[in-house]
């Protein structure tokens, strides 16, 4: 078999054969094929697409292509995935919602980078947290309290990494079969038998439209059948941030305010994480959708996931008391925003928003910058509301006053203020099962 | 500037500016860009093409990436090329015309390749000859008898030498605009005001089609145009061999022949040769059709240009009296092949007739090969022919009688005969001016 061979069928619209792609994952992994060949593939893939086979078995490869985690001797295993985006706090209230349920959520997480936050920056702002677990003490920790979150692996789907770190540099990121295959090989390696995924679409998502986020979920979803896994998708709107509160202690704060019964009134959070809940239940369990929805919300409501939620932290070596006795750290530096225009608050630019919330500190601009937990931006205006001029519309939080005038200049660039009142875009505004 | 940013632009059907191809074409020779970028930006362009103005600009400035030849102290320069076949020893014969005329032929040709020959092997077939002089030596040759071919000199477009290596292994060759700027730059480079391309179609051609044919030449008359230069093409037939013997010495001997008035009767070469010379002359002296014909048949029937040929080969330091004496050397080795079958001789796949000729040892299978400069094959049948079967078709000649089992399969394989007469391909389809 010669890679040559495979880029020209692939340029001339003809499938590859399942052994062609192991060919082409294996050698690549190996560094027996040349990163060009690897990237005149990429693009021919980008303009020719990949058939359904074709994706679940480049999957499949990349999968295999390092550990896989076996989580076969655990209970209805679950996992949750998100595209990514701004204030998507979920992780930290699904996965304790869904233990108490009788679930198992034994998770591996990413970090933040550019506008879009990461669930293991956000638990790192527990003292004490640790998100580097033992095989043992992950395993033991899920089998003994249904829940425990880890950073990624180093060895997770290498192929997946020497691959996406190509097409980041070769303009071959926007290619639906490939971000299917990349997100998914990961999703698989980390073992569990159900998946629900949150494909986000609008200005703080990847995918900038309802109908590319719909065919990156039903590309995901079919992935992860054809690999033998129980999958759903819901397509949910991320026009607007998703909380108000957006940085790592900020979002932490906001978790635990809704997992005590609160609801960041107008914005979308509590509703998106009750579905993705029942989502799960009825992908593990069978439930029924009326069933699901009423034993996510009764599982929230009785204080039952915050119950589950203290006892994750203590399992992990967080401090208990620091959550209970809401000691969360703003940073030093406050500045309040106000709005500079009377009407309504019609768009946000949300990736706009979010790269404010990084510029304060509270993200990476790049791989390896380390965040500063406590900056971030809490908005005190909601989507779509009434606003008068110079009203106070956000909370800036930095350590480091030098970083507040472009963050301010970039958030207010995102606002879209309008003389009429908006219609705002539906926050789920789809499901793939 | 980014080569990413180019990448993507490319991708998204943009045109690049010319800053950004001379950004891409410099970066790219002096290998500040990878090869892994260079390569997704050349499968890019593989699907999106290059308008008019940037297949100009990288052509201009792949030709600027090395040295050029300055060949304005000379009068009436000219250059003739061709894309590759079997048999066409054309060059051998054009350019003495041409030089007898009053034009300067200071020309640069290649080696061959696979099953395509090329004049400076036949060329250094004649004891003597030398294809590497001097940049004195070639001007002032030129000047004096107004013909020089030497072998490509290694700074000739290197932009273009680099990037090809890369598209041969990233199945990026089969693109238009990277075509007719890979052949364009060396053109360009090599100097001559005027130039003739003679674009092949057919079983033995790269381009199959006419239509493919037809937009390779018109794509190069825009290229050289636009940078300044007089163009012509034609589009001719290499649905069979362009003349009745293949290889090295064997085409020295046939263009003596056609030089001393000869016509192998059924084969298309004479006439090819009479309409480049007509085509060189109207181009560069703006002679009108008729009068360039005229002249170029003249030229031929009256033995001026044979003169010219034999003045040609002294300058060189060619033996004359080899030429003069018919000493032309065939291999030791020879075999009849005979006809498997009565009929027409409707078809070739021209390309198996030049690989069995260089199986026989006449050519390069690959980059260094030392061709066997006697070896070939003499045809003794003519295109669309009537044939009994056991007549013989064929002389193989080669120095190792090992060689001639995968020859004749090669070649008999190459046969389509046809109980019809058939309807030949026109021999010139067309030109473009």
């Amino acid at each position: 078999m010669r890679m040559i061979e495979l880029i020209e069928k692939k340029k001339n619209g003809v499938e590859l054969s399942d052994g062609e792609i192991a060919y082409f994952v294996e050698g690549y992994t190996k560094g027996e094929i040349p990163d060009y060949q690897a990237a005149a593939l990429c693009m021919a893939i980008r303009f020719r697409g990949m058939s359904g086979r074709e994706r679940a078995v480049l999957t499949d490869r990349m999968m295999r292509s390092g550990s896989t985690v076996d989580l076969s001797s655990l209970p209805h295993t679950v996992d949750k995935h998100s595209t990514g985006g701004v204030g998507d706090l979920t992780s930290l209230v699904v996965a304790p919602l869904a233990a108490s349920c009788g679930l198992t959520m034994a998770k591996m997480s990413g970090r933040g980078l550019g506008h879009t936050g990461g669930t293991v920056d956000k638990l790192e702002s527990i003292p004490g947290f640790r998100t580097a677990l033992s095989e043992e003490e992950f395993l033991s920790q899920a089998k003994r309290i249904g829940m425990v979150l880890v950073g990624q692996t180093a060895n997770l789907a290498p192929a997946d990494k020497k691959l996406y770190a190509l097409r980041d540099v070769t303009g071959t990121v926007d290619s639906l079969p490939l971000i299917a295959s990349s997100i998914m090989s990961k999703k698989l390696a980390a073992g569990a038998e159900s998946i629900v995924l949150d494909v986000k679409y609008g200005s703080g998502a990847f995918m900038k439209t309802e109908e590319d986020a719909r065919a990156l979920a039903e590309a995901m979803v079919d992935i992860g059948r054809a690999n033998g896994r129980k999958m759903a998708a819901l397509v949910t709107s991320m026009e607007f941030p998703l909380a108000p509160q957006i940085g790592n202690t900020l979002e932490v704060e906001e978790a635990v305010k809704i997992l005590r019964g609160e609801d960041p009134a107008g914005w979308g959070v509590r509703e998106v994480i009750l579905r993705l809940t029942a989502s799960l239940l009825s992908l593990s369990l069978g439930m029924d959708g009326d069933g699901a929805a009423k034993k996510a919300e009764d599982t929230l409501v009785s204080g039952a996931g915050y119950k589950k939620f203290l006892e994750w932290i203590a399992a992990q070596g967080g401090d208990v008391s620091y959550i209970e006795e809401n000691r969360f750290e703003r940073a030093g530096v406050k500045k309040v925003i106000v709005s500079p225009a009377s009407g309504w608050l019609a768009r946000m630019d949300t990736e706009a928003v979010g790269t404010a919330a990084c510029l304060l500190g509270a993200g990476r601009m790049k791989l390896g910058d380390q965040p500063d937990l406590t900056a971030g931006i809490v908005l005190t205006c909601t989507p779509g509301g009434k606003l008068e001029k110079d009203q106070p519309i956000a909370e800036f939080y930095t350590s480091d006053e030098k970083k507040l005038a472009d963050a301010e200049a970039v958030f207010l660039g995102s606002l879209g203020i309008s003389d009429e009142k908006p219609i705002l875009p539906k926050l789920i505004a789809g499901s793939v099962r």
